[in-house]
């Protein structure tokens, strides 16, 4: 509870000077509120509840808060607007929590599958030639007399010629602007910044410093996901990876999934502040790195980006509506390098970003990346790349041919449309096991805190618990005749309740719901029945798939078993599957280091085939039978069977 | 006399808000006051004169003006700061008169030489094909589908190609982030404008309009001189000039010369104060060249410029500081275009734009432009061009070789640095006829209008009389044993009263000192200097000169004989002179109708040779010889010898 003139942020008190006060008059709360909304500012979501500490708001009618929340004075921040000067408290599961920890958690171990090793991405590596976007060449310029008068920029050409056979290239203006003070502040010792050139531009002058620094040559490989966005500093001279560094998406604050942010995109200035939100959060990346590592920021030369095909239309201020509109036309696939000044990034000042090709709307650079980095490209085996996050993006094939689609998976595996659903953040359920005849649970917590809420493979632990366990059946129901004080109706709806309110972080019971099976059993379908829908379009079956690459944060903390037994992967081999880590980062990486690399991108964006599943008869057949537990076809899922039976 | 709260500026009074007048408070005057000031603010000139109605200055003592200016309240505006609210009068003299129609003075016949005719013009612009810069294509795109789901950019790839064959470019960010927009909202049915590419670029989308737009394809040719811009629409289909507008350099405001302005731009924000203004004049222009046309300002795509090195630096908002200094060296000679949102023009919002190639920084675009536009460089016979300016710029050759050099020959023929000089503007005595026998003179001026002072064709004019009369003898000094009563000595200077006060139109006398005289012959020295040691550097006689181009706004209007007696030109006979006319305009509207002039245009620059004349002995020689009317060496000029001897 604060004192008047204080405002609740997501961890603590934070002192506001009156002025502060002043400022949020008018304003919705949200805006200056908690980050972690799922709907966008819909009010469906009820994710953001604040408690009203001191003041008044006009807040719509919500039937997301109880009747208790609403008499403590609860509101929801997104539909709330302050009419004065107000102090609010953020409850602890309306907190975004210590992010950086988090994205870290490499505590954790894989149990399941086995991840790429540090040797095969060498190899892989290895194939490409060292062969950066940029060279920063240094030269000597013989100062000019009233004999030899060429023009500062005709002098610098005739030395990176000489020196360096550099002879054609195009000039940024503003290196031009500058360019005679540069060079004799440097007493004509200069170090010349040039792209080399591509995708129909020939080599460019992008930047010129004082002194030899040809071998401080740095870029940065940027992941940019709807949820989170790494960076990864490397340096183009040795290949080396300096440092990575993580943090969420502030595009959060937006609407959490691509369509509420298409959406936000489509309102006034929508496009130019989510443009903006994204590039601060590089921005934040880029601050931490360059401390990390005393590499200097002006030497940070090109960026190579890979995200969806939405993230990187709103990074790049490209309008992206037509994404979500029948027939789902991106802008562009094959966007061409802009300046990072453009975008806002404080790198070098004529620092170029590229963001890797896509294949469609829904098939983007993140996948192109992955299946660069995974090597599925050339690989002779078959191969199943499965990208488990909020869009379900899939690709199957080998060094042959590839087919890709996307099955709009939903985010409950990141902690949306679930009740007590949250990210994998600190205080989130990531493991449960119930007592088979307890049928108690057991349960681990990110961090070992007071559990705040359930993540993704905590929700699928937990489905799967108590799928094995009878609690539920095959359609997702819970079995009330078991008569377990566990089990209980709220509002009519049916629940199992993981974590009393006494135990919780929140203070409140964790429970989970019908409705949140339902909704995870469409997402577990969705992603199955895109998987088989690949696999009916080439008329194979699930056997003929010789490795199973799961690219994603999220994918690296999935286990196989469990994710087998709600039926969300087909019953793979152990041996089958590989977890790639963030395939969209190395497949940045790769792309920073080496130009052959960025050509084999573009051929596998171009030579992917896309299969849009929304219009397709065929996944709408596999969706709907696989809307069980583990499948309609039990046949398919022997070893679940067994387990079940085992259980029972 | 104005009332207070009121503020004369040019031409009338200017009801000012009070607003206004806070808004001048502590500024100086200058800036919101006369533009017409030659010394760029360092009080040295006098001609910014204005005399105070109401409040109060804090000014600077000044020898520049006479004890009776002093008591009515004149102050120089340059160097007087405003303390509180003022009502200052701009006298007639301190005006810069009207520009527009004075720039125009079209109607005064060129009375010597010849100049180039409409069909030399037709000739040459006959020998480059008609191959612009940029392209606008019409292509009508098939709506996508779910079958054909290509991407925006990439579908409008595959028409340009199969429709037009353009297959591979790059994009500007700002087309492709609104590409989905103008693609749906021009129902497919688009304008691409594209660049050509050249000089290290390939081919570049700059634009996209809706509908059909390929026959609206413009461009523009600009000539910026240090004192005057001209600007001409050109019809890029057609190759019709369609409408041509000229405008006084704004940049004046911060000096006449360019030393002046290179000063100005190493203060602070100097350089894009000086960007801004030439910018400011430029779209003045576009301004009234699109209403005077109806062309839409956003189908120019293209501007080609000409100027001299530091008018193109500034323009460009390149530092042009180094320019001054020994040993002379731009940034650039040879600029790559800029987007002309970069400078500010409003134009179509993706054009271009591109300034020749200069030599070194006082051999300018201008020059190769000239020297483009007139033919020297595919002449057999040997020329000399030559543009009387403030910086007397001149080439010597053929289309073997040329030769090229600066005289810094000052601004009298423009006004400067002479008691009674002014530009030629309305007012501006041109022409001077003085009585043999009574040594009355008799005057014309611009537009018939009371005179006000005296521009370059006049001081040429009445020094040539003063000369052929005796009035003064070869060292430019009088003959005051005349005893004639319009000779007379003013503070010890002597001077021939010109016009007297009764008849002036600045109510005040107008007279040609003997300071004015000194000026006026180190400038004709200057020039005739750099003519002779052109010639010397390859050992030719003055008549080895075959043809002789006289570029420039002031060139069209100087009198072939007058120039002679005073020993401007050296005795070239009538036949082989030809007036160029703009020169530089020309050859900017050459480059804008064709790639292959600009090809030319660089090959001009690349191959002519760059004489420095500060630091030659043998142009100090040349200099010290000329200072002398019409030169020390009489017999170089027998027809003057002749006329002097037949006047006396």
């Amino acid at each position: 509870m604060g004192p008047a003139g204080e405002l609740f942020d997501g961890k603590d008190l934070v002192k506001l000077p009156e002025a502060e006060m002043v400022k949020i008059r008018g304003n919705r709360i949200y805006e200056n509120g908690p980050a972690d909304v799922y709907c966008g500012g819909a009010g469906s979501c009820g994710k953001c509840r604040v408690v009203l500490e001191r003041g008044q708001v006009a807040t719509e009618p919500t039937g997301k808060l109880t009747e208790e929340q609403l008499a403590a004075g609860s509101v929801l921040a997104c539909t709330s607007t302050v009419t004065g000067d107000v102090a609010v408290r953020v409850p602890v599961e309306s907190q975004l929590g210590d992010t950086r920890a988090v994205l870290a958690r490499e505590h954790r171990t894989v149990t399941h599958g086995s991840a790429l090793t540090p040797k095969d991405l060498g190899d892989l590596f290895g194939d490409f030639e060292l062969d950066p976007p940029t060279q920063r060449l240094f030269v000597e310029l013989p100062p000019p007399t009233l004999e030899d008068n060429l023009a500062d920029l005709e002098r610098l050409r005739r030395e990176l010629a000489r020196a360096h056979g550099v002879a054609e290239f195009s000039v940024d203006h503003a290196c031009l602007a500058q360019l005679a003070r540069h060079l004799r502040q440097a007493d004509w010792k200069v170090t010349a910044t040039l792209t080399r050139g591509g995708d129909g531009e020939g080599p460019r002058l992008i930047g010129i410093d004082s002194g030899d620094r040809s071998a401080k040559h740095y870029g940065l490989a940027v992941d940019i996901g709807t949820t989170s966005v790494w960076a990864e500093l490397i340096d183009l001279t040795t290949r080396q990876a300096l440092a990575r560094e993580s943090e969420y998406n502030s595009q959060i604050s937006l609407g959490d999934d691509i369509i509420t942010r298409i959406v936000a995109a489509t309102k006034k200035d929508g496009l130019a502040r989510l443009q903006g939100l994204v590039a601060g959060t590089i921005n934040t990346l880029i601050d931490r790195l360059v401390e990390k590592t005393a590499v200097e920021r002006d030497d940070i030369v090109y960026l190579v980006a890979a995200g969806n095909t939405t993230m990187v239309h709103l990074f790049f201020g490209i309008e992206p509506r037509h994404i979500r509109e029948e027939p789902y036309i991106p802008t562009v696939n094959f966007p061409p390098a802009v300046p990072a000044a453009t975008l806002g990034l404080r790198v070098a000042p004529g620092a170029r970003v590229l963001c890797l090709p896509g294949r469609a709307s829904y098939v983007g650079g993140d996948i192109t990346a992955g299946l660069l980095a995974s090597g599925v490209f050339r690989s002779e085996k078959l191969t199943l790349y499965i990208d488990i996050g909020t869009n379900g993006e899939m690709a199957l094939g080998n060094r042959e041919w590839l087919l890709s689609c996307a099955c709009s998976a939903g985010p409950a595996f990141e902690g949306g449309s679930v009740k007590h659903g949250m990210r994998a953040v600190l205080g989130a359920i990531e493991t449960v096991r119930i007592d088979p005849d307890t049928l108690e649970p057991m349960i681990v917590t990110i961090g070992q805190k007071r559990p705040k809420g359930i993540c993704g493979s905590g929700l699928i632990d937990a489905v799967a618990e108590l799928f094995l366990t009878g609690i539920i059946n095959e359609r997702g129901k819970f079995n009330m005749d078991l008569g377990h004080p566990r089990l209980r109706s709220v509002g009519g709806i049916a629940e199992y309740l993981l974590v009393q309110a006494e135990q919780s972080g929140t203070g409140a019971d964790i429970a989970i719901t019908e409705a949140d099976l339902d909704n995870l059993i469409r997402t577990k379908g969705a992603i199955y029945a895109g998987i088989m829908t690949l696999l009916g379009q080439m008329e194979m079956p699930v056997e003929a798939i010789e490795q199973v690459y799961i690219a994603g944060g999220f994918g690296r903390y999935l286990e196989l078993d469990q994710a087998i037994t709600i039926g969300l992967l087909p019953e793979f081999a152990e041996e089958k599957v590989k977890y790639v880590g963030n395939g969209s980062l190395l497949g940045a990486h790769l792309v920073l280091l080496s130009r052959a690399a960025r050509e084999t991108a573009g051929e596998i964006a171009r030579s992917m085939t896309y299969l849009e599943l929304s219009t397709n008869p065929g996944f709408m057949d596999n969706y709907v039978s696989a809307l069980f537990l583990p499948h309609t076809d039990q046949h398919a899922f022997p070893s679940v069977l067994q387990r079940v039976s085992r259980a029972h």
